[in-house]
């Protein structure tokens, strides 16, 4: 009897070294479950590297890959049919993955889900070392409210998402200058206040009286959009970029829907020097279209990934320059040492011209961040206290 | 050329003959995209039978199976490695359901996802014959409000999702009657206003005049809670069920955390006469529990598929009969039909002796459906109208 325990001791020793040299031999075994698991669920796990371990019970499979930031990643099948492994360490902050089984690309039935890239998938987060700005604080919460709205622009229903600040309710005579956030391709009016923790960031930033409060607006930005052309070496560039009209959809909804919608159902100051417009990667393409064409509307402007303002823009729209008070751009680390060459040159130097040329501007680079949710979470972090002090 | 072009279009013919001979002749051919379906997505489809129709790609696969209302469907593949198949015809109504890949149990990439039966996966809709009071209308609509906080009871951060109905914001003087609505097992504080659809059932009602508008509080009522014993011939019935103290985690968050911050942060009506507890199946049963106790609490009681109020209870607890002003009590048709005997005896009889005993009572079975959630949005459909008329 006692011999058999240690024949099976001595196999599952020898099974357990067998997966673990299979994976790798110099990951950190100090991997925790993800802090957007499912409830109750071990894996997906994330060790002190950065590395993302998942496991999956699939009995039948010849072959089950985790694929994570464009790397497919083969797992490993134990003898009841489970499989389990790693990614190469990944970039602090969030990012979608899925799991392939047998050439069927999946959600990971143990992630909570999100959109992007297209589709409702997993996500995972890795700790970073300034997530405290994003956490969940026993501090005074603003509220996050999903709102169904007829837009006559349309004909149809839309909804949209509104961060109204702490004290909303128990100030019925105050109020409050408007950001307007819009998402990138891909992604929804759910981006912002899910995976881009949106409503934590600005109750942690007013808890410390770092921002003042006001709301946020996230609607969903999704138009027909054509794919910029690349820049590269000996291409040719376009004489106008985007194309005209290409914004011209969401600039209507917004501007005849959603913003009197918004003013007429909230405490709002309804007034251009209260207004700012924001938005991540295609939402910051549309932020700079619709700003550029309505400095009557929006004095506060950022851009988060999503190009920049040029002295030509501002030739050809001398009312921006002179009305907008607020102009920000940011990008990840990973973008500008690598940056995909955009029609807008580099933003840096740009934003500096502005600088130079008398707009209050402001450039901000994510440190070791690439053209992912946690470079747009810092973003906000610095644009809100920015914002509606002239 | 035109005979190599016949050949093809002879293959083709004969291969769409033999895929629907294979998954049944006698499939009525009128699928449509499910209306739960991500965006721009084709599948999942559902026809006119009620039949869902799966379809995913999974090249290398060797068995494939769509999971729904507890059968399992062989799916069939095709030449390009495609597997398509579908259930037989399902009730009316929302169901969950899940695809096996290989053994690997997984959401299918092409639904929404809900959070229910533990997990968050993939739901279908089956449109019903009375689907248009949950619709969504261009009607004046109320928000649902995300909203964390922090519960001294449970010394952490908590979150649920308010219901404020139409004009709720416009008349900041007017004050409202509160329904505390609960989910049941294995879901969450997303389910009322995701696949319950509460939010739409209210604006709807209200836009009709149907019901008085009050705000909705859905909160987690996940708690470790006993199986309750089967009540088979010759078992012995337990002589107290629940056992003592099993609703109380749940009951005193409720009772010291919930409410008072709900009658805080909102214009409540904070009397128990403007005070109603409701939920289903699990929900139901802590809405017995807790409203048994607490008659000076709430004055307006619903249990959805969640048991029933018996004359031994009204013994035990005299007050609930001189107190409570409504009394709602509901059953899906093939609950009643084929009841699994429960240890309150049975729900109809029960409430027509309560209803006989002078108590304000109300029991509705909904046609044709099931332990779901149609029978549940039917239920709060008959039972908002009914409530704060006294």
């Amino acid at each position: 009897m006692m011999s058999k325990i240690l024949n099976v001791i001595v196999i599952l020793l020898m099974v357990s070294g067998l997966c673990s040299a299979q994976s790798s031999s110099e990951v950190v075994e100090d991997f925790k479950p993800s802090s957007v698991n499912q409830p109750g669920k071990e894996y997906p796990m994330v060790n002190s590297e950065g590395r993302v371990r998942v496991q999956i019970s699939a009995p039948e499979a010849e072959k089950v890959q985790l694929d994570i930031s464009a790397v497919k990643y083969d797992l490993v099948k134990d003898e009841n049919g489970v499989w389990t492994g790693e990614s190469a360490p990944q970039d602090e902050g969030f990012h979608y993955y899925q799991l392939w089984v047998d050439g069927a690309a999946v959600p990971d039935p143990n992630s909570l889900y999100f959109y992007g890239a297209s589709r409702w998938g997993s996500g995972i987060e890795i700790p970073a070392h300034d997530q405290e700005f994003y956490a969940l604080k026993n501090v005074p919460h603003g509220e996050v409210r999903e709102l169904q709205y007829f837009s006559e622009s349309n004909k149809t229903m839309r909804r949209c998402f509104v961060y109204t600040p702490p004290g909303y309710d128990e100030n019925p005579e105050k109020r409050y200058p408007v950001l307007y956030l819009q998402h990138g391709g891909g992604e929804n009016e759910t981006g912002w206040s899910s995976q881009g923790h949106a409503g934590l960031i600005m109750d942690n930033l007013i808890a410390e009286g770092k921002s003042v409060p006001f709301i946020i607006v996230m609607d969903n930005g999704t138009w027909a959009m054509p794919r910029p052309p690349r820049n590269r070496e000996g291409a040719e560039r376009p004489a106008q970029w985007p194309p005209q009209g290409w914004a011209d959809g969401f600039m209507n909804t917004l501007l005849k829907d959603i913003i009197p919608m918004i003013d007429s159902k909230y405490r709002t100051l309804a007034d251009p020097g209260n207004r700012a417009m924001a938005g991540l990667s295609m939402g910051g393409m549309q932020t700079r279209v619709i700003t550029l064409a309505n400095p009557d509307v929006f004095s506060n402007v950022g851009m988060f990934s999503g190009g920049s303002i040029t002295m030509e823009d501002i030739e050809q729209h001398p009312d921006f320059k002179e009305k907008v008070k607020l102009l920000f751009i940011s990008y990840g680390s990973r973008e500008i040492e690598n940056p995909r060459p955009g029609p807008w040159g580099n933003p840096k130097e740009n934003t500096e011209a502005l600088k130079k040329a008398g707009m209050n501007t402001h450039f901000y680079v994510s440190p070791e961040t690439a053209h992912e949710w946690q470079t747009w979470r810092r973003s906000l972090y610095q644009f809100a206290p920015l914002l509606f002090k002239n």
